[in-house]
């Protein structure tokens, strides 16, 4: 097994502990035993099978911040995090597939499409009732066993309360980001005057980033004992000269513009990867998503553009799915099985007319410069100290990989 | 002004204050007009124009308690926890309005039936885009706020903790309970086999007991500063003797039996009550409800009843509504506005066959004299005294009259 595998395949055992430990919960309050059995389906079916990206994460980011292996017990409260944003990103797809209509989800059915667990298929007929509209409760029932989860195992440690208010706060932001994102392309309705870049940017950054990058990290941060406020002394300075970190703060002006980067590089691959090496065809454009690629070709455009762009975007179009439309969805987080056509072409006859490539490429440049210079602002080689002067030992202090590891990741992804 | 009219009003003007504060949390995160102006709608539309029975039942409660009159600051702490819970209640609401396929709530369309702010409608027509499934991030939002309002007005005190997760356990217990109600009466599905009163007490519990009785209780002596145990000094105890009450078990003893009776005389009257005194016309039958009426009369019913309710339960019928058709929702919490005929009167005549009413007189006078009982195990003449026997001052411990206050307005209501 590639030690990425093995990674994975640790970070993945732990999800049968935190499974077994939530319905056994359930059990004991007395639900009954098809209320148990279902709720342990929707944990099974709605938090596995992703990326694991971001729980994965808060593992990689105690690593960092310890400097060291993690003892057993160590490793599996940073991993009861890591599942606890899982389940948080469970309930937030759960419930945007719902509003969405999606079709698939990490190659299956999304959950509101799946086989409701009461009644059994016949074997003569292929129609079953779906889980439909329950959805609703399920979904928020992935949120309440954070809190659930983070009760049971983190009560007793000094940082219990500031890791639930995160998860309230993220959650809430996350809603809100959701929220907005339903103002600006309603489903149903195609009007790009909603659209902007500026309100592109509000969207992407409650909806993605803070849940996305901001969790994790700070979660690991907190659970390293990493405090609101610290002194560092710094090494080459003659008087001792000491500099004073926010670090949450710190943490959330080089994620959030990282989280940013990341979706639009997200937006632009839609656009411009090859669907054998996205994994899937892009659907932005037939989608009527509020895109990187559209805002940006608003800005760039003439009137003439403009208005093809109006007639053409979030349309079905009228020419059947290309020959790679077989490949969607392979290994996608999910997006609905549509058929591009005419109308896509021509919106993205405009985005190479208005060169958003070259759009892109500078963007790409500028944004990687900046968050290593902000990155670069970390002091690492000082010593860090209390009020009195005196060397601290309950923390390492932030670190520049934290976030290196994660721009490296994205920096220069094909897929 | 009567006195109930104006404690009402009184509660209501804190909403204002809890309304200005979230919108203007949003507003301050950098949202955009439109999103901010939804959840204002929202958070309107939603948490207004109930009964406030839950809301008002904290400050009545920390009156009580307090055994005197509250300084305004005290107030609008106690109506902040009670809006909270209104903002929990609201959650649920629009969640299971949407699942259920509700028509109206409180006398108006249901929130996901309602205009899409965003398109205002024309006045050529009388079609406009409705909420629809956006309600599905709405009704989390709504809970999302009761840790936003807490966190701004309880982070000091040291209960902060406790009502936290009172809330978090009391919403996903309520949750459960609608997972329950919805795998034991699926929409759309008619099967009395998955019925028992034992699967009915279990629901009642989970999906209205615990939200609605325990929860405005504990939280009132959590604000109390009633600890989890404490002991009592008995006044015709010749040596002294001490009783050691769990107060919050001892809450949860009487009120979850309490809510389940509250629940149980809601079923019946449902059945029983005359539309004029009801306010509403009864529809659990033609609606499928797992109702203590079916649960009651399955148990006591003959295989021929039994068949008699198996073919016309939950069925639309074939005959229109009655007169009295009219005054259906008038003051209801709201239900679907649906025809009963034939078969709703085949399911009442058994209702009537196997004793109901006499059923439903017996239960009540049971439970009332069980309730009285259990109230009356708690010590008030007694002098409240810490591990030393030194007489406590910080609070006065639990009180008969909270729950008694309860059981009377339950006992013996006619609608």
């Amino acid at each position: 097994m590639s030690s990425k595998a093995a990674r994975r395949a640790r970070f993945e055992a732990v999800f049968d502990i935190i499974r077994d430990e939530l319905v056994g919960h359930c059990t004991k309050e007395g639900l009954p035993t098809e209320a148990v059995g279902w709720y342990r389906k929707s944990l099974e079916y709605n938090v596995q099978g992703g990326k694991l990206n971001r729980g994965m994460a808060v593992v990689d980011t105690v690593e960092i911040l310890k400097g060291r292996n993690l003892t057993e017990e160590e490793y599996v409260n940073a991993a009861i995090l890591g599942w606890s944003v899982e389940l948080l990103q469970a309930y937030f797809l759960v419930a945007d597939d719902l509003m969405d209509g999606s079709i698939t989800r990490r190659g299956q059915p999304c959950w509101y499409r799946s086989q409701n667990p009461t009644f059994p298929p016949s074997s003569s007929s292929k129609k079953y009732p779906a889980i439909g509209l329950i959805a609703v409760n399920d979904a928020p029932m992935l949120k309440s066993a954070i809190f659930q989860l983070l009760k049971t195992h983190f009560r007793r440690e000094s940082y219990y309360m500031d890791i639930v208010e995160l998860f309230h706060d993220m959650a809430y932001k996350t809603e809100m980001g959701q929220l907005t994102d339903m103002v600006t392309a309603p489903p149903e309705v195609v009007d790009l005057a909603r659209f902007s870049l500026e309100r592109y940017s509000v969207i992407v950054r409650f909806k993605t980033a803070y849940y996305s990058f901001h969790l994790p990290v700070a979660l690991a941060m907190y659970m390293c004992h990493i405090p609101e406020t610290y002194a560092v002394r710094l090494p080459d300075s003659v008087e001792d000269a000491t500099k004073t970190l926010h670090p949450y703060d710190l943490t959330l002006s080089i994620l959030i513009p990282l989280g940013e980067y990341f979706q639009i590089q997200d937006d632009f691959l839609d656009f411009s990867a090859p669907p054998a090496v996205l994994g899937k065809v892009g659907t932005d454009i037939v989608d009527n998503k509020c895109s990187w690629c559209i805002n940006t070709a608003m800005k760039l455009c003439t009137p003439e553009q403009r208005s093809v762009l109006d007639r053409n975007y979030g349309r079905k179009g009228d020419i059947e799915a290309d020959a790679e439309g077989g490949e969607h969805d392979m290994k996608a987080e999910g997006r609905e099985d549509e058929a591009g056509g005419l109308c896509e072409a021509r919106v993205k006859e405009v985005y190479e007319a208005v060169g958003l490539r070259k759009a892109y490429a500078e963007y790409e440049q500028r944004v990687y410069a900046e968050l290593n210079e902000l990155i670069d602002t970390i002091p690492e080689d000082g010593v860090i100290v209390d009020e009195k002067g005196q060397k601290v030992t309950e923390h390492g202090g932030l670190r520049r990989q934290v976030f290196r590891s994660f721009l490296e990741k994205i920096h220069g992804r094909g897929k």
